[in-house]
């Protein structure tokens, strides 16, 4: 059928099996298509092609609440809602988001983006529901590896103890976004590859209704033994000690199972799980053979071959230049060990897993427990790197002020995809760090301008007896200076003046030098001679060096790829305050918004951040400082 | 024995149990004695003076690494290793902090005060021990209310399945602070009353060993046939199948049970959680009886009657004023809800919890699921208003801004404890809230002055389609005004002058206005007339009312008692930044710095919060502003 003429999900409940399975094979064919062109979320989504195809048959969107955890695996979810026309716009500056949005369409009832947030978002619907005596099923869809994550243990724990239909389709492919770790993994693994005993269970359970009641005495015994028999014969025991009743393991390719299991889950009272085993990447080679993740998100690839289509860059991923800075560490230290919460490929710390597989622990989507294990380490001795998103160390807030920075603990803390991410859009902005790291006693904060420094950097939070956090941003390295083979620690806090200030100054780090480098250039065609100082510590601040700036008496321009308040640029105006200074300070950065998906370019220029916009600043404040020194001589 | 001669636990591998024993009831007289006169949280640390004592005789600490979860019922460990004569001056300035601390002894490993960090620590360090082929036994302590919380069980999943050597002693008690809830605490219920199958254990599992394989067909049918029949005969099948060997439940009053097991556990390879059960309050029959929580943490108290011996205060605790306004608000609409992350008692919602049994959530130590619950209910169509300590609401920042702030959704926040706490020092601070909310779009942020301007507040959110959080005290309210009986909401941004500005200016907000007042009044008396205002929304700022303030040319003082960096008073700098003024402004507030236990008052002094010192501040920049005019004219 054509896909683009889906207006809702209604359609579908005409739908036979066959026709089910044809479908099925339509979308996945327009999904490899369509993202091989703007790239995406292939692997998580062709995983759940039936499964979305099955519950937009059972249930009745959006009466019935669909919440799809992490949310990147709702593109089979858009297609069925009548968004397949806007996939060629995928993850593209104001087009198709790839995530549930809210704006977009009315079955997109939570927004997700970080994992682990839909069963506490269906306990809330479930509630109201009941509390408004309504009368809706209530369904999230969350993977295995989702599971794992804090928040989502809470809830389940919460969900299981209060009574309500909630019903928790668990997606089970066996991974996160790398291969899932922990416990709970092990424990789901000996459930997927189980017999299926599943159909005895209403048996079981008439049965042991049968069984007469004991007296008081021998009731704990008696109950015991009902428990066992029932161990034997029903799977799950572990949702079912927490409340659920389980259903599974299901075929999450194969529609009788899926349909008589989800067909059974709406007649269950109370809390329900059902355990849809699937295989991620489904039914398109390359991406279904992935086992280390490369396939969860891509960029554009070659349909035939699986080759992805790489723009051509010279330099490294930044995230490639920081873990190969902490190997080299760790080849020369011992006490170095690296740990991610489930990005080893996004953190490109695959090459130090290989390298020193002891040393190397991925912990799943777990953040908070990820910079808490760490401060063990530090407080034992070792070197502990963190490699963490900068939008999931919000995960891990209190733990960086309560364990890591309280205790003083040398945890060098790596806040990847550190600014503007892009294609993942507003829920994967990594703008927040610097507001809500700053304010943070004990702390150092620093930020490379190129690969050197980088190198630089890490070297210094090497040294340094206490916690150290180097942002970097996503994408590519600058390629502004040549790598050396050795470097030396930079003493903390000190910045440097790449152009000497004269007329006015441009403070600024990170990314954001090329444009206020490009600025300073064009300002001096103008007769502008605008200085130029790399800020790489956000904290402590170059205080000597502000002072000797403040004394000048010249406009000061800082500029910042995160968001104004609280940011860099405040604490430069913090420290002039502080130091009695009453000066032509403005700050360029990100407003007070939350910015959507797209073009980073394009998201920096429609916020005010360019090279254009630094220029036109500074001349505004030259400009208007010459006017005050008139006045005041 | 003398209790203040002890040194550190070496004597006790000497003591036979009924010296042990006596040595219990001479700690328990001294606890009751000492916290009678300077308060504490006696409840926890009488249900463990047995289990203490155990774990010193087995372990040798501090090479064995024990390890207090939340660390308030670490008194009895801190009597053991040399700290008694300290008691008098518990949680007073300067004097024993309530909390784990490193800098007071080597015993104490790692430093804890928010809930469920011990175990991620804990994995920290056995990982490094491993590491650095080291010998030592690792034993967090962790209570069933703190296992709930997401951090403790992503880091039980992790420990599971790392087979390293860790001791988990679960200090089951069955409460939280209040009485615990959630699928787990029933879950736990059932292993605490079955009887006593735990000496059979290695019997069956000897058994099972003997059992043959079976051919591949039917060998996942004969393992779970076995572990069926070890269901049958051992416990703790839900912390079995996440990896650990169970052993349990342990009679945490009894040390023949507490000794053998803990000696046990020394021998067991891999993880093991030695489930404990104890009884808050043991030993003292009021905090024995006490099923609601009020025997948590005390101030002092009368010994023979368990009477609560309170300072005379006329007005309400600030907890309960929020929570009656929230209760009113309640019965005028019935989309009002309450969540307390295990606060009932210290949120003083039982009112509403009594009023409202159906409308009320305590969700146990699970902050990050609170938050994002209160947002499913809010996209659902109810009014949730979410009461949370501002240190613990450090737990929920990443869903405050993910799931509330990006969807905008009416959730109503009580940021209780914000400010300076006291008592409970450096962990327990409501310092950070200011400096991460401020810049989360979308967000109102807000504190009231005294009762009134709480309910016009509540009010206020309450009409609010957003999110909106209101940042209160910790202890009584003022009693500057009047409650009146019917209050209007307040127009969202909107200050309030209580003195008009003429020389210079003090806007702060809360607590601070007392100190403000007092200052103002002090100046005039030198001829300095100092306006007032009430910044009762800290954002969005009162826009207008800054430049008419900013145009007057005037100096101006802002006062916090919260950390200076990226607070309110950056948001007043930030502006006139933005606005293009060059003005005047000092910012008064808390330095970059953990701030330790002690009297509030003292601790406010001590770091440059006072009217004293804004008076002295307000007098030097009057003359600095008047040069200047000279200056310029």
């Amino acid at each position: 059928m054509d896909l683009t003429k889906i207006k809702n999900p209604a359609f579908l409940k005409q739908m036979s099996i066959p026709e089910m399975e044809q479908l099925a094979s339509e979308i996945r064919q327009f999904l490899i298509q369509s993202t091989s062109v703007t790239g995406g979320h292939i692997g998580p989504n062709l995983g759940v092609v039936e499964l979305t195809i099955a519950l937009h048959y059972i249930f009745d969107s959006p009466t019935d609440k669909l919440i799809w955890d992490v949310g990147h695996q709702s593109y089979v979810h858009k297609i069925l809602t009548g968004r397949a026309t806007q996939f060629n716009t995928l993850r593209q500056h104001g087009g198709l988001d790839g995530f549930p949005k809210r704006k977009e369409s009315i079955h997109d009832v939570f927004e997700t983006g970080h994992s682990s947030t839909s069963l506490s978002a269906a306990a809330g619907m479930a509630i109201a529901r009941d509390l408004k005596k309504e009368s809706y099923h209530v369904v999230p869809i969350i993977g295995d590896g989702a599971l794992t994550g804090g928040m989502a243990l809470e809830a389940l724990n919460h969900i299981g103890d209060m009574n309500k239909n909630v019903i928790v389709v668990l997606n089970d492919n066996n991974m996160s976004i790398a291969p899932n770790v922990g416990a709970m993994h092990t424990m789901l693994g000996k459930l997927r590859t189980s017999n299926n005993f599943k159909r005895a269970k209403k048996d079981v359970e008439t049965m042991m209704k049968r069984i007469p009641q004991a007296g008081d005495k021998i009731a704990g015994l008696a109950e015991r033994i009902k428990d066992s028999v029932k161990y034997l014969l029903v799977q799950g025991t572990f949702f079912e000690e927490l409340g659920y009743t389980y259903l599974g393991p299901v075929n999450g390719h194969d529609y009788h199972d899926l349909l008589q299991n989800l067909q059974y889950a709406k007649k269950v009272k109370g809390p329900t799980l059902i355990h849809v085993v699937t295989t991620k990447g489904k039914g398109y080679e390359p991406a279904e053979m992935d086992r280390s993740g490369l396939w969860h998100g891509t960029g554009p690839y070659k349909i035939d071959t699986g080759a992805f289509i790489k723009p051509v860059e010279t330099a490294k991923p930044w995230s490639a230049v920081i873990s190969d800075g902490v190997l080299r560490l760790a080849e020369r230290d011992e006490r170095v060990v690296a740990i991610t919460p489930a990005m080893p490929v996004g953190s490109k710390l695959t090459a130090f897993q290989q390298r020193f597989p002891d040393r190397f622990f991925d912990v799943g989507i777990a953040e908070q427990h990820a910079v808490t294990l760490s401060a063990g380490m530090a407080a034992s001795g070792l070197k502990p790197f963190l490699a963490i998103y900068s939008t999931f160390l919000q995960r891990g807030y209190d733990q960086v002020v309560h364990d890591v920075c309280r205790q003083n603990l040398p945890v060098m803390i790596g806040i990847d995809r550190a600014g503007l991410v892009g294609g993942d859009g507003e829920t994967h902005q990594g703008i927040f760090d610097i507001s809500f790291l700053r304010s943070i006693p004990n702390l150092v904060l620093a930020m490379p301008k190129d690969e050197t420094e980088a190198l630089q950097l890490l070297e210094t939070g090497f040294m340094h007896d206490g916690p150290f956090a180097l942002r970097y941003p996503r994408g590519h390295s600058s390629g502004m200076s040549e790598l050396v083979s050795e470097v030396q620690p930079l003493p903390i806090g000190q910045w440097e003046v790449l152009i000497e200030p004269f007329d006015c100054v441009i403070i600024t780090f990170g990314a954001t030098l090329q444009m206020a480098t490009e600025a300073s250039h064009a300002l001096l065609k103008r007769g502008i001679r605008a200085g130029l100082v790399n800020a790489r510590f956000l904290k402590p601040l170059d205080e000597k060096m502000l002072v000797r700036i403040l004394d000048k008496q010249i406009p000061i321009i800082t500029v910042e790829e995160a968001l104004l308040a609280g940011g860099f640029g405040s604490a430069v105006l913090e420290f002039a305050e502080s130091a009695g200074y009453t000066s032509i300070i403005q700050r360029l950065g990100l407003p007070d918004a939350f910015i959507p998906h797209g073009d980073v370019q394009q998201l920096l220029k429609e916020n005010g951040l360019s090279a254009e916009k630094i220029s036109q600043t500074a001349i505004r404040l030259c400009q208007q400082n010459e006017k005050l020194r008139k006045t005041t001589i």
